[in-house]
């Protein structure tokens, strides 16, 4: 909670538990919910965006930065964007709240540093931090990122003590750094990981490439590796490109638009990350980018990629291959 | 061509050009073409099948083996067959085709070993050899798979003559053979570095995986790599697990079926192949282990391997991982 006045009125929720999920829904059904307002606009923000929309309820997504889903790159962020007012959602960028109070056209009024807000439902979905307290409390150590520092075995700084998921670090082999990334693949990795080596079989968790998907309407959003800002950061120096075509052949009745952005590194040509926004086929061909960065790749193996072709999946020039060219070139 | 009596009868194609799409659209149209025999069981022999339901002809494949889609191994060829047959596909196995003359009930007749069958429109989809007349002509040297034998720059056995594409054999990196794979993405590749090394710029084809993949109705059929015999003939012990699933989250609401196969190698672990039939994320897993297969992994990374999570294109555990376990357990 992000501890403002009024957030603990009737109709301001979180959503994290299952039980928090059907509170919404029984609210929902029982208020006859005309108008939502999301503050937040990452997965679990973007994701109630869509669910609020099917069910014809009006849309207001409150969020800090400038555009959604801010682990993509500025120019894949536009295109998510695009997606959302394209469904109706009415997008509030660089907006701080305030507090919440009774409404009186709505149920509720969500005062912001650009103005007042109203809604019958206000969905915080931000601040998304490592829960380490019970870590913090037994003197255990963290990681710069606030979560729980495990070494390859998922065994914290005290032995015979193990974590794992959301409030623990995982290494990442693209950055080579521990990292915080609360996903629930990652998290039942690591459990697997920790009760082998709990249970007497010494076992490795080997780390993420930070791959990632959300569904944003009709449109597959996914991105693996880092993006510009991480790789920099990383200390590659990442250069890019980005390039719209089709996730069919173009022989095919109907397109299905794709935009695929990839970043290497400058010196030694390794691809660092990936990001694709489309109707279909974004979720496949960054799964195959991730194997890709799994392996330590350059562009030039991933323009040579050999990817099961056939024309309701592709060209025979994959986007993925056009924008590794694209790339190459730029070099 | 087959060779066989009346194979030269108004109503009887191959399908290999541009023209003989459009001969065979046109002879549809103007005989109001009610009943078609495909005779081949591959790619464009399935191709047709779902193209010619879909204009409400009645369909008949008649194929030599005992399921199609042959380089897919029995268990996932069995399933193929259900989705055709799921289509009103009619099915003959193990059948030879001896003559073709003038039909009574329909404008042909097909003699086969098994008797005659009629239809309006016999496509004959059999016999993929790659053309290497001109090689052979000219001297070259051609491969064991009767294509034209070229080394990693797509030279062939004379200097300055070059070869690519479906007449050209390709560095297999799983087996580690020179093999014929007449596809169009990898001909295009081909025909890139083939272009760069003659016109001065050194360049080298790294080789295939043999990722290829075809819609069969509303499924995806998608392979990679080798299957069982192929892995046997290239030294390797291969040992195999099958599993059905969901493309999606099973907490979706819409579960999508998808089978997925993986073959490795008993003795290294290596992964060897993988073959993938589903109403989605077929094509795109596979293409994941293509890129897998390239790199050489193992299983155990494969069980590991970080994938964009989300409910909507999978489980946590992507049935990746899970047949990875399976076959990890097996071993």
């Amino acid at each position: 909670m992000p501890g403002i006045a009024g957030e603990d009125l009737e109709g301001v929720f979180v959503l994290k538990t299952l039980g928090d999920a059907l509170h919404i829904k029984r609210y929902i059904e029982e208020t006859e919910c005309r108008r939502a307002i999301v503050v937040g606009a990452g997965f679990i923000g973007l994701e109630m965006c869509e669910n609020m929309r099917a069910r014809g309820i009006a849309v207001q997504m409150v969020h800090r930065g400038d555009l959604p889903a801010q682990r993509w790159d500025p120019d894949m962020g536009r295109e998510i964007l695009a997606a959302l007012e394209n469904r109706g959602v009415d997008f509030l960028a660089q907006t701080r709240i305030l507090s919440i109070e009774q409404g009186t056209a709505y149920r509720l009024r969500l005062n912001t540093d650009h103005g007042p807000l109203e809604g019958d439902l206000i969905l915080l979905a931000v601040g998304v931090k490592p829960d380490a307290r019970l870590a913090r409390d037994m003197g255990l150590a963290l990681g710069d990122s606030g979560a729980i520092r495990v070494n390859l075995s998922q065994q914290t700084s005290r032995e015979n003590v193990y974590a794992v998921g959301d409030c623990a670090e995982s290494y990442h082999r693209v950055s080579r750094r521990w990292v915080n990334i609360p996903l629930g693949d990652i998290a039942n990795k690591q459990g697997r990981i920790a009760g082998s080596n709990i249970g007497g079989t010494p076992r490795l968790f080997p780390g993420i490439v930070g791959a990632q998907s959300f569904r944003i309407f009709h449109m597959e959003a996914a991105a693996t590796g880092l993006n510009e800002k991480e790789a920099r950061e990383s200390g590659y120096t990442p250069v890019s490109a980005l390039l719209w075509g089709n996730a069919a052949a173009n022989a095919m009745s109907e397109p299905k638009r794709l935009g695929m952005k990839l970043i290497a590194d400058q010196s030694t040509g390794r691809l660092l990350g990936a990001q694709a926004l489309g109707e279909a086929g974004a979720v496949g061909r960054i799964n195959a980018l991730s194997v890709a960065l799994w392996s330590g790749l350059t562009l030039e193996d991933v323009y040579n990629l050999d990817l099961a072709y056939s024309p309701p999946f592709g060209g025979s020039w994959d986007i993925i291959h056009n924008v590794a060219r694209t790339l190459l070139q730029k070099r």
